[in-house]
């Protein structure tokens, strides 16, 4: 049961952790797999809380962009889900992989089903109904993490945008397969340019904390009392995140830390605690799960911490 | 957030409930695959609420004693995790398998560590160690589920366990497999034996719900006040039935329900909100994924109507 | 041990093998993954001998102009043979498959390296090889298929190829997930082009049988007496001919007929006896395995007949 | 085309062979999974010629018994070949595997029906069969390899037979997985108990070129004259030998070495030439594929040299 926090107390938990973890620095490895997230400074930590009660408690670097990588599933399937309800489910499912991310195997076995929204295949599917219902699907989706994240400067990282694209092979084989099935509409190469846009949206710590409040809220962002999600939508997306956001190391995060949360391979998490606070922790280094090393560290002591979980 | 209910709306709720499951009877199939369970008449339906604060609310088949199957995986579990601790999860992992739950691949892609403690072979590491831990395993166990519950009555059906022994055969192969890769340390006759027989233990919905409340309070049986498992222990083992206690409807289970849960072919489920209650569904006929349809139906419901879960 | 057969005799056996394979006529189903081939005449049946002493014996629809898919799988790997020699044997092993021929299961497992050049995957790599080698890939294969059979009529049917090129979403796949691995140098555009040009060949059996007269002949075109591979290459086909080249039906083929051959889905299969013969034979409508119908019913007549066989 | 060579030119061939062979010792690696039989002096070599002309040529170690693993597997399938027929190949396909040898993988996906008779699930089927129709299985398997060989001194190795008892475990797991698709009829102890058997016969090469002439031979034992399989069920086990006798080195095999065969982990490997001989090779050191590495070099040479092969 979440005790009543306040802010001062966030703020002693969080420096405290910020000096626990930082010891782990060195022991986890950056993203390599494209050029343009290699580079990335690897010494960079920042950790920004936001509450519903509207206080906002950062650390380090929660100022500093990095590349969201696959936290941008969410936003994505919180657009279509908004507009295609539970329509969206048919094509895609909720239930966990059980394989490393990329794997073709469990989508041959499915008939083109990818088996939740957070794995590849079926963030590619979310993007093509995302392709489907917004005329400008590169603008709608920026504007739409702007909106949430109460930042209008957060932009497309062109150069690791272009990276994305350029090592998108794996990504290319797994449209073209799901189109196989009939389960992609639009053109792959449209597809691809998306997605690998979406990838490379540059966001600060606290640009991502704001960004899930809402999912903290029932669906209603705290900042314009307008209603993202319905409640049942948003307990959804909890639930998805819960179960699969950070690949294979998702039930291994369910007991560690016991948050719904996403990651991405750019070293970033986001996580929220519902009716209480969202949080997000950013780290390049990786752990072997391509989850980030000193963010999961972190949130394991906070949650710890703060006593709170949603188990 | 959980409201505060007390005993008299939690009566009225699972009142409505049950009138609005009932006409669900009949769209769903009783478990075939031993004689021993197909036996059993399909048309009952009960459902069981402890609340911590010590209410019991029962209604329809609640004191009906019926083949907990798989739900057994909670007890052994809990036994072996109080007494390896960590070491534990060298050999049996808590990721969600993403596949039928008797799937030998990814056991043969993991090199014989399970992914998990609820699929057979999961549940075949962890029995097997628990034979490692007690000279007399089925003892053992029924006093430790009859503890819980606080009821000496209950018992191994007999007809059950063997029918179980004779069906053994995917089991067998199983448990052979893991033996292989060294991580099944017994008599593979011995361990099928004891396994045959936690599956086949009879207990009611009332039994059920009372044996799981020391996983909403922290580890504590708030019947005895005695620690069954440590904070963090109840934390994983609450986890592990969050993200993997449905088989492959887990994670629609997290979104629908969303409450940390464990089901069996044999029509139950138990299932408790974290610092609140326990409560336990049972009906024969299963949906397509193995669970109980009716039990489902209840639970979505229930909390639904509570508004309260862990999302 | 091959009996001397005269070409009056093996007029005989084709004539008689002829009428007793009619009457299997409607017991196939005529290959309909694209509409170009689903619009084929199914009524026809053709066969052609062509026997290193110079025989031809013709029976039906031997002079009739078919698509000959998969078997041209043949020549793009003779070519490639040609150039690279052992070398090729490192980008495509020469295993059999032992899973549908379209599967991605295995390519994932074997790091991008195909089991052998008839699966669709290793075929794909063969022509990405042959696009190093040739600056104009596609007049190159049609030039040597031309010199094989002594045919210069032969052409690319460019409404099978239009056709093949718009439901190629499985190929394009393959080709980008085996670029992921490394294993395919060129645009996979440009591959997929030239890939559905040669499954788009138009020929006859006549032309068939004539253009494997040098695997017959130790690797030297009969015709010209021109070395198109060397002997222990010639050989290296033809077993992976005997291996793989009927699909998930290799086996049963190697028993049934006992000739080294490869099949395609236009219902053509071209085969030969070392030192003896080449012989094709053409029906359109398939089998559950992919394999001509009528075609397999009548070579396994024939080897029976001219008690001939490698085996 | 097969030169008609003389047992003098033979005997200078395999001369010649086994001196090109020996500088070879020291490259493989003796099998290690049952303790007895790693401890083989792995310096050993034999090869044994038996012609149809009646013709023997010995070299090296030809006369040393050694343990012949799944070279058995040749017997059993003839034995149960010649009493069910075709009704066999409901319950065990012909078609290559393309895993290695144990995997379960495929074994779940044809649901139980093995894909061949040479990987270990097949090889069950089959000596399962041959329980259900010997009543003292393992002497009529000792009888049959003795009258094939003409060697009545032919013996089980009971201290491998036991050491292949204790490592069965994923042997049991394959019969129990098969017996769970109702593909194994008889008690799966039974079962293994036969098989270990089966694979600890000690042969030399002499005894078992002679025990394979009857394949080189249209199905007819030249020894005696009797009829052992008809022709067409001596083909159908030349063309398993041909496509599946060598694990996953199979189509290599058919291409370096091109003749119908089995090896045996045990380094011992017997082929045919079709109506012309029998050849058997033995060497303990086996390459990554699990064959003999000095016995495939060898019968690579040899018919290089003859200038036979299938192909």
């Amino acid at each position: 049961m979440p005790k009543n926090f306040e802010t001062a107390e966030y703020r002693k938990v969080i420096d405290r952790i910020y000096d626990e973890v930082l010891p782990f620095r060195g022991k986890g490895k950056v993203a390599d797999y494209i050029p343009a997230l290699s580079e990335v400074d690897p010494r960079q930590f920042g950790i920004a809380i936001e509450t519903l009660a509207g206080d906002t408690i950062l650390k380090g670097d929660a100022d500093t962009c990095f590349s969201i990588q696959s936290i941008s599933k969410i936003y994505t399937l919180a657009m279509v889900m908004s507009h295609l309800g539970e329509k969206l489910w048919r094509s895609v499912r909720t239930e966990p992989s059980g394989n490393p991310f990329n794997s073709l195997i469990q989508l041959e076995y499915e008939k083109g089903i990818p088996r939740n929204p957070f794995i590849n295949a079926g963030a590619l599917v979310v993007t093509d109904r995302l392709i489907d219902i917004y005329p400008h699907p590169k603008e709608a989706i920026l504007d739409f993490v702007r909106e949430l994240s109460g930042n209008e400067d957060i932009y497309y990282d062109s150069r690791v945008a272009k990276s994305e694209r350029e090592h998108a092979d794996r990504n290319m084989a797994l449209a073209y397969f799901i189109k196989s099935f009939g389960n992609i509409h639009n053109d792959v190469d449209t597809l691809i340019d998306v997605y690998c846009h979406q990838c490379s949206i540059a966001m600060s710590c606290v640009d991502l904390a704001r960004s899930v409040l809402f999912l903290a809220n029932r669906g209603v962002n705290p900042q314009d009392s307008k209603q993202i999600l319905t409640e049942s939508q948003a307990k959804r997306l909890g639930a998805v995140m819960s179960t699969c956001g950070f690949y294979d190391e998702s039930g291994d995060f369910a007991f560690r830390v016991g948050l719904p949360g996403k990651s991405g391979v750019g070293g970033g998490i986001v996580a929220y605690l519902p009716e209480k606070l969202a949080i997000s922790v950013w780290s390049p280094e990786l752990n072997p799960f391509g989850n980030s090393l000193m963010g999961i560290e972190a949130l394991e002591r906070f949650t710890t911490d703060i006593e709170s979980s949603i188990f």
